[in-house]
C-alpha cells in the first residue's frame, strides 16, 4: 500500500471529489452537538473540515473535542466541493484525524496583543496570514531585483561582517571579543563593496546583515537589519544610480502586484502601485523650501530634513505629480559621510540623494570620491584619522573607477510597501536595545 | 554632442569596425619603438589597443609610456576586426586615452605571491581573470538555487546572527559587547530556521553570514562564512532532505556548466558534471567498513569519519559508481547535535547525513527532533541546561510539525567544485583568527 500524499489547501479546490489527505495546524474548532467543525491552516491558505457525530465517528469526535487550537495534525477525508461553505467552497468530511503535536491548551498571544508581547511569541504571531503574506512578498521582492541584477550582468558578492575598524559612525559600533583582540560588527557593507571596484567586478549587489548600536526605540530602528546594497562603476553622477534604483524599484513592485496584489489588496486593504519612470528628483535645498512655503519649517540645526518634513515633501510630490517616490538630491556635505563625492565647484553639496517611499526615507546613495587625495582630505575634514583608514584609503591608490551605489533597509521598504507604521511587524525576529530573543 | 558610450569589452567582437569607447584597467604595456600596444581589461574580457607611433599620436604615446600597470583608463579609438590578433580577433586603434585613476607604478602582489600576501591585496588579486569567475560562477549559483526555491513556494528569511545564547557550541562562540549585557553571534541559522515550523512558513531558506570563534588554521575553516541553508515541514525522515538536497545540487551544477562551462575548462581545466539522481546514500558505518577494507581504518576514538576518510568513500564512490557526491547517512547519536532525530527503536543513530563533494564535506543534514520532551531529554544528555533553551523549547510547545533541513558551506562548493584546496582562494574576503582586514 503506498502512502497517501499530502495536498496543500491551495490546490485542493482544482481537484474532484474524492479521498485526500491534508496537514496543518488547527485555527479553530467548533465542537457542536450534532456536527464538528475544525478550520484547518497550512502555509497556503485554510480549508474547513467536517465531521458529522454518529456512532462510527465516534473516535474522531473526540479527539476534536480534545484538539487545542494550534495543534498540528495530519487528516484524510473526502474532499467536497459546496458553494455554501464560505472559506473556499469547499470542505473535507474526515475519515481519520492524527493529533502530530499537541500545543499547549492556553495560547499566550491573542490577535489584539501588544506589538511587544507579540514579539515574545513571535513564531505564534508569524502564523497569522497577514504575517506570512509578509515574508512571501518579501521572497517575492528580493527575488525580482536579484533576477534584475543577475539579468544585468551584476556578480553576487557576500562582504564580512566582522571588521577591523568602523565603516560608519565610532558612536554606533558594536564590539566583539576576537581572540586576543576586538573586532567590530559591519555598520553596512560600504567598504567592502567600493573594493569591488578597483577589484574590477563592474557592478555588485549583497543582500545581507548590518549592525547599529543604536539605542533609540522608534518604530523604524533595529540594531540589526537587512540591507540591500548595489555598487557600479563607470558612473558620470548620482544620477546613474537613481536610475539603476528606480528601475529596481519598478522591478520589485511589478513583481510583488502580479504574485500578491490581490492577496495584500484583501489582507492589508493596500493597492500595490507601479511606479512610473522617472521618479521626481527634488534637490534637498529645494524641498524644504517647498516645506516650509506650505508652512513646515524644519526645526534642525543642521541642514538635514527631519522625519515630518519628508512626510510633507512626500505628500506634495503624491499631490504635484502623483507619485509615491521621491529622490531628494544634493545634500549637504556637512550631513554626509566623508566618502559621498562632493559637487565640481562646490564643495558645500554631495552627488548624494535619499529615496523616500510612502513618506519615510529607505535609503541614501551617492557617487563616491575616488580621488584619494581628496578622499584624505574630506576624512580629516570629518576628525577621521586617515591611519585608521589605511586598508580603505589603499582601494584608491592602485586605480580604481568612477562609481557609486546605494543602501537600503529591506524592512522599510516592506513596512511601507503594505502601509505598516512599525518595523517590528514585518521583520522576522526583531533586535532592538532591549530584544535578543526569541 | 551626445557622449559616446561605453562597450563593455566582450560585447565588441559583435560590432562592426567603427569608432568606439572603451573602459578598464591597464593590464600590460608593450612600449615598442614604432608601435605600442595595451591590453585592457574590463570586467567582461580584455582587448588588444594598439597606437603606431607618428607625429600625430605623439600625446597618446606620451600617455602609454607613462602608464602604470592597474591604472584605470577610458579611450576612444577605431575597432578593426583582425584574425591575426590572438586576443578575440579584434584590437582598437586609439584616437584618444584618459587616466582616470592613475596607479601606484608599483604593483604589491604578483601572480606567484603567497595566498597571505594575496589576501592583503585582495582587491589586486581579485582582478585575476580566474578570481572574477569564481564569483561569476558563484552569482549564478546562488541565484539557481534560489530560483528553484522561489519555484517551489520556499519562504526566504533573514534570521537575527545577534543572539542571547548559543546555537551550537559554547566553545566557538563570539560575545559581543550589547549595550549594558552581552549578544552572540550566531554559529547557524539553526534555531531560527526551526522556528519557521511553527511559524507555519512549510518550506524556507537563508543564504547569510554565520561566525565560528574556531582558533584553527587549516585550508577549509574561516570564523565568519556563508551559510545556504533550507528547512522544510511534513518530512517522514531525513531521506525527504536529501532529495530536496540533490535537486538543489543539480539545478546549480546544471546552470553553472551552461553558463560557464567553457570558461571555468579554459581557466581551471575542470570539466563541471552535471550529477545523475539519485544521488549514492551509504550509511556512516558501512563507509568506515568500506574504507577500512581498503585499508584505512579512521584513526578516532569517537564514530565520526574524519578528512581522509572523507576522501577515501569518495574515491571508492566515484569508482564504483561514476559518482562526485555521496551521502552518509545515520550519523551516531553520540556525534551529532541533541537536535538530531534519532532512529526509532534506536538511539545510538541518527536520522542524518552529511554531503560530501569531491571528496569533501559541504554539509550537514538531518530531521530535527520536534518531540519537546524527547528534545528536553537529549539536550540534558549532552550537557546542555535546558533553561538556557527555553526559547527555542517553547518552538515545540504550542504545536510543530515534523521537520528537516540542512546547512551548507557555500565556499566549500564553490572550492571545490573549481578543484581548489584553499577556501581562501574562493572567499571575497576571508576572515581567520589573525586575519580581520582588509
Amino acid at each position: 500500500m503506498t502512502e497517501p500524499t499530502r495536498t496543500l489547501v491551495k490546490n485542493l479546490s482544482a481537484l474532484e471529489a474524492g479521498p485526500v489527505v491534508v496537514s496543518g495546524w488547527v485555527d479553530t474548532v467548533r465542537d457542536q452537538k450534532k456536527v464538528q467543525f475544525v478550520v484547518l491552516r497550512d502555509e497556503s491558505g485554510a480549508v474547513q473540515l467536517v465531521n458529522p457525530r454518529t456512532d462510527e465517528t465516534e473516535a474522531i469526535s473526540e479527539a476534536i473535542s480534545g484538539l487545542a487550537q494550534g495543534s498540528f495534525i495530519t487528516v484524510t477525508g473526502e474532499l467536497k466541493h459546496d458553494e455554501r461553505v464560505k472559506l473556499g467552497g469547499i470542505e473535507v468530511k474526515l475519515t481519520s484525524l492524527e493529533v502530530v503535536t499537541a500545543a499547549i491548551p492556553e495560547t499566550p498571544i491573542a490577535p489584539d496583543s501588544g506589538v511587544d508581547k507579540r514579539m515574545d511569541w513571535r513564531f505564534l504571531d508569524l502564523r497569522r496570514p497577514e504575517q506570512n503574506l509578509v515574508f512571501r512578498v518579501q521572497t517575492t521582492l528580493e527575488h525580482a531585483w536579484r533576477t534584475y541584477w543577475v539579468e544585468h550582468d551584476f556578480i553576487e558578492i557576500h562582504t564580512p561582517k566582522l571588521m577591523a575598524s568602523a565603516s560608519e559612525s565610532r558612536a554606533e559600533l558594536f564590539e566583539v571579543d576576537y581572540f586576543e583582540g576586538k573586532a567590530y560588527l559591519a555598520q553596512s557593507p560600504q567598504f567592502f563593496k567600493q573594493m569591488a571596484q578597483p577589484a574590477g567586478f563592474g557592478k555588485v549587489f549583497e543582500v545581507g546583515p548590518a549592525f547599529r548600536a543604536d539605542p533609540s526605540f522608534t518604530s523604524r530602528h533595529a540594531t540589526e537589519f537587512t540591507s540591500v546594497d548595489a555598487e557600479i562603476s563607470w558612473i558620470d553622477s548620482h544620477e546613474d544610480v537613481m536610475q539603476l534604483h528606480e528601475e529596481l524599484m519598478v522591478a520589485g513592485l511589478r513583481a510583488v502586484k502580479e504574485k500578491h496584489g490581490d492577496e495584500i489588496k484583501a489582507l492589508f486593504d493596500v493597492d500595490i502601485e507601479v511606479p512610473s519612470q522617472p521618479f521626481p528628483r527634488i534637490p534637498l535645498a529645494e524641498a524644504k523650501r517647498i516645506v516650509a512655503e506650505n508652512g513646515y519649517v524644519v526645526p534642525r540645526e543642521d541642514a538635514d530634513m527631519d522625519p515630518e518634513g519628508e512626510r510633507r515633501i512626500a505628500a506634495y510630490v503624491k499631490e504635484t505629480y502623483g507619485h509615491d517616490f521621491v529622490f531628494l538630491t544634493d545634500y549637504d556635505s556637512s550631513i554626509r559621510p566623508f566618502y559621498h563625492m562632493r559637487h565640481e565647484g562646490d564643495g558645500s553639496l554631495t552627488n548624494s540623494y535619499d529615496l523616500i517611499y510612502n513618506g519615510v526615507e529607505i535609503s541614501t546613495g551617492a557617487q563616491r570620491e575616488h580621488r584619494v587625495e581628496v578622499l584624505v582630505e574630506q576624512a580629516k575634514e570629518k576628525g577621521l584619522d586617515p591611519e585608521e583608514l589605511e586598508f580603505y584609503l589603499d582601494f584608491f591608490r592602485y586605480g580604481v573607477p568612477p562609481h557609486g551605489g546605494f543602501g537600503m533597509g529591506l524592512s522599510r521598504v516592506l513596512m511601507l510597501m503594505l502601509h505598516q507604521t512599525n518595523l517590528r511587524e514585518v521583520v522576522y525576529l526583531f533586535r532592538g536595545p532591549t530584544r535578543l530573543t526569541p
